[in-house]
């Protein structure tokens, strides 16, 4: 008998996978009108050039502004901003705006034509460069061309310091803040 | 002036990425010796198939056993065995048996060749449906073609009971372990 605990085979499903960054990613339509979609499939894919994917499911009005702009932009909330975060995942663009509907301010790009949301502290301009089409949802990889963050947030060397941004993700599906710190850092190095 | 915080910009980078879900991956080479890899770049990528996605350097040994295999293992580890995860990641698989360094202990895949990791609450098992190579890594997607869980992590349904698993994310490059649950749930549904 070996020496762990008895496993159980559960359905196969990403609703045992546990740590979902909440994003609010930004895009906008031919006519410069923008829109926001709340994303928590998210995730940094390669550091050089930095890439970050979000998934986004081919009937949804905001996977056609991406696909057609090839520019997003990815914006991380602070958790007093939840309530309005979680209500841009829950009404659609095509029929509201939801930059008004949701009190968020647009705050032109730098370098892409979408804007970022002025509230989020932390906001990063994606060029589309990869997607993957893997059935309820494509994987749009985005290349990091612009980053900006709140005054209030960065520390000296250019960093963002998390205590300041007070940001919130979903943890196997409820969300949360994250608990202290354990006082140790990630792995020292590339892993093989 | 707008009545906003004063943005600055920054370096773009994926270092302003926040919330990293730690995993470590399985892979074994055509003699099916096995292999574990620390990845904190990792998301679920869509529901259906349900998939998940991992990003591994073109240079490391584990990233060649995947791309040959086309199968790996995705571990979730408790935080009183991130001192051993952690090792997994600082440490090559070219000249060291990094089960046995760590401590873990191999466990069948119940579909794939790859073995996963008895002492991980959840393990899942990903054959390799995609890749995106996108320059310092490679974004691996695979299919979650079984899942399994301790029994005692599992609760009535199914599901897995993150309490019960007591795992740890990196935040910021920064270890930390979900802190109180903020009394609400992810969005009500797919947003536009």
């Amino acid at each position: 008998m070996a020496d762990h605990p008895k496993k159980v085979e559960l359905t196969p499903g990403i609703g045992h996978f546990y740590s979902w960054p909440l994003v609010l990613v930004t895009c906008a339509d031919g006519q410069g009108k923008p829109n926001i979609i709340t994303i928590a499939a998210s995730a940094a894919c390669s550091a050089t050039p930095p890439t970050i994917g979000v998934a986004v499911a081919p009937a949804r009005y905001s996977h056609g502004l991406i696909a057609a702009s090839e520019e997003f932009g990815v914006n991380i909330p602070r958790k007093a901003d939840l309530e309005r975060a979680d209500l841009c995942g829950s009404i659609s663009g095509r029929e509201e705006d939801k930059f008004a509907r949701a009190g968020f301010t647009p705050l032109a790009g730098l370098v892409i034509s979408v804007p970022v949301i002025a509230e989020c502290p932390v906001n990063l301009e994606c060029r589309l460069v990869h997607t993957a089409h893997l059935g309820s949802h494509d994987w749009f990889i985005g290349e990091v061309v612009s980053a900006r963050a709140d005054e209030s947030v960065v520390v000296g060397d250019g960093r963002v310091d998390p205590v300041e941004v007070d940001g919130v993700f979903s943890w196997w599906g409820q969300y949360c803040s994250p608990g202290t710190p354990l006082d140790r850092w990630g792995f020292s190095q590339d892993s093989e």
